[in-house]
């Protein structure tokens, strides 16, 4: 069904936000399901900060699940019985596509000489794939967190490339406390001697601690502070007594620090550094301003004739339901037609990614409706 | 008013709930207004994790005023022409008080060779202070967030030292998230070469780098979303534009590098390893527990015959209203007499520390009555 580990190379040099262009732009993506003969049924599912093109299939390094089989298959809510759902990696990330640790025409790895790119970056990345593939209109632009941010994107600055669009757990605008949280994780890697401003793909060694440190920052914030309590409390791990000590006691910093350690084994920190810069400069309303202290989000949804669907947990704190609520505001005043649901679960913004029925139903509904 | 830089060596060694004793333990203090002749108008006044004994005088390193000059004075809520007020550096700190910076008896500094203590030893040493001055119940033990720890371990432990017990934004047990914060903090430090496994006072060069980052990271969580959102939003910090780069282009990226690196200036990040460590452990139900599986916070404070007094803030997401309620209603179990209310603040946790008036109505209506 998967038709894997595919690669294309842009013809043209993408231009960026920043002024700069990027050329010999590769885009490293997966498909399922088959492409039908008008091209009329596929859906783009945009990854998050650090997924990436595994949507449905095994992660090559870690070995396991794609991030999103629980959703994505033949009979799941996304089916790929019926759609061709296409999923590729961000400019910027570390999983085949054009990034930070990619070789700049000299020959040697950008490094921190990679341009700073933003969402609507990404995006030109990806319809510069859906060019490649000769596929005008998708059926659906899907995507959750940072993945959400390049479908709303996508719908405010290519209007016609997408008949549906389907935003979970996002944002139109990253707030003052996201660009926080952030900016502790780059701060993290930056502090670490082995990030060597970047310049570290020579010798092998890498940023590693802080990189660690910058997920376990992140990780917090994925997750809700009922859903910790529950799935850890103040429960010890592996031992009967507090042990007076800096060993990992406590479940929830030994898991912590196995989502650190683990993380730094698939992702490369430069990446984590330009992707975090992304979502942190990510404000439709501000790029769309007719001046520059004047930007209404309506104003970026004016020219589109899709169809949208939002989608919040209000267990999410990092990207909480007054966030999707602003943007379902901004479609009622451009007149799109718009759907908006808060789902209740229990597992805080990773909610999108985990088992919640009642958003098969709705992604479903959405889709096929 | 204010006599200032005293330190009393406790005759006795301290012993630990590690089962440790620490011998020769030194308190740093300041006090404020007239200890009267019955001794019978002392307040002691606990101070959160990163503050210190300069309750309402100038800090000497910093040069800027205590951390409660609006709280503590001559005719301010904690009334200095009427009471005595003492703040005592805790244990495991670095402003004068023993801790992992002092001598050990080899005469090298104890760096990780310092005992893990809990809130309930640094209040052991709060109490030896007390003996040290003849002062036997106090009129009042008031504090905030970890200062609150101290406070209600106080009443817990040593129920006659204490009528009157004022705790501020504060728990009676440290959360799975709560935990989680700290645990990337101090990964933070220990992730910093120059960490050196504490053993870095010899020739100058601290853990600077990591100790910022866990200062950065703590401090997004004294603040709530809506005041981050208030204070700084998206603004961009002195520029009109985004520099598509990694400096700090927002002006919430600069105050939090200004705080991380102003923080490694008068804090030792050995202690901030040591008293992070005594917050985790601190639940003050499973210190009562009869058996290591049941432990009820109602029996904690099953002896006191204190007045208490709960306050939270409705924007403080660190330690939430819920964690006020708990004691509350342990409180009540228990028969004490409690009266508590949360107020509307618009700062997060740092709103005890901050410009609220009706919490300054609260602390003078429960200390004067």
């Amino acid at each position: 069904m998967s038709n894997p580990h595919r690669t294309i190379t842009l013809p043209d040099p993408l231009p960026l936000d920043s002024g700069q262009v990027l050329a010999g732009v590769e885009i490293a993506y997966e498909t399922y399901g088959t492409l039908n003969a008008d091209k009329s049924n596929a859906i783009l599912v945009c990854h998050a900060l650090t997924g990436d093109q595994y949507l449905a299939s095994t992660h090559p390094i870690t070995g396991k699940p794609g991030w999103w089989e629980r959703m994505v298959g033949p009979g799941l809510p996304i089916d790929t019985d019926r759609y061709h759902v296409i999923c590729a990696n961000v400019i910027g990330s570390c999983m085949g596509s054009t990034g930070p640790a990619s070789l700049a025409p000299d020959g040697a790895p950008y490094g921190m000489r990679f341009p700073v790119i933003t969402i609507r970056d990404m995006v030109r990345g990806l319809v510069g794939l859906l060019d490649g593939l000769g596929i005008g209109t998708l059926h659906a632009v899907v995507g959750g967190s940072m993945g959400g941010m390049q479908a709303l994107s996508l719908a405010a600055n290519f209007p016609d490339r997408a008949a549906r669009v389907l935003a979970i757990a996002t944002t139109a605008r990253h707030s003052a406390q996201n660009i926080a949280f952030h900016e502790v994780g780059r701060q993290a890697i930056m502090a670490d001697p082995d990030w060597r401003e970047g310049d570290y793909y020579a010798d092998g060694k890498a940023p590693d601690a802080g990189l660690a440190v910058a997920r376990m920052a992140a990780h917090i914030t994925y997750l809700s502070e009922e859903g910790l309590t529950e799935k850890f409390g103040r429960r010890l791990q592996d031992r009967s007594e507090k042990t007076f000590g800096f060993d990992a006691d406590f479940q929830v910093e030994s898991y912590l620090r196995y989502q650190g350690s683990g993380f730094t084994r698939r992702f490369d920190a430069n990446s984590y550094l330009y992707i975090t810069r992304a979502m942190d400069y990510f404000d439709i309303a501000e790029e769309h301003a007719k001046d520059a202290n004047e930007g209404k989000l309506a104003d970026a949804f004016a020219g589109s004739r899709a169809r949208f669907c939002l989608v919040s947990f209000d267990s999410d704190w990092l990207y909480p339901t007054a966030e999707s609520r602003h943007v379902v505001h901004a479609l009622n005043a451009a007149g799109a037609p718009v759907s908006f649901v808060e789902l209740s679960a229990p597992f805080g913004h990773d909610s999108f990614l985990l088992d919640v029925p009642a958003l098969d139903r709705v992604v479903k509904g959405f889709l096929d409706g």
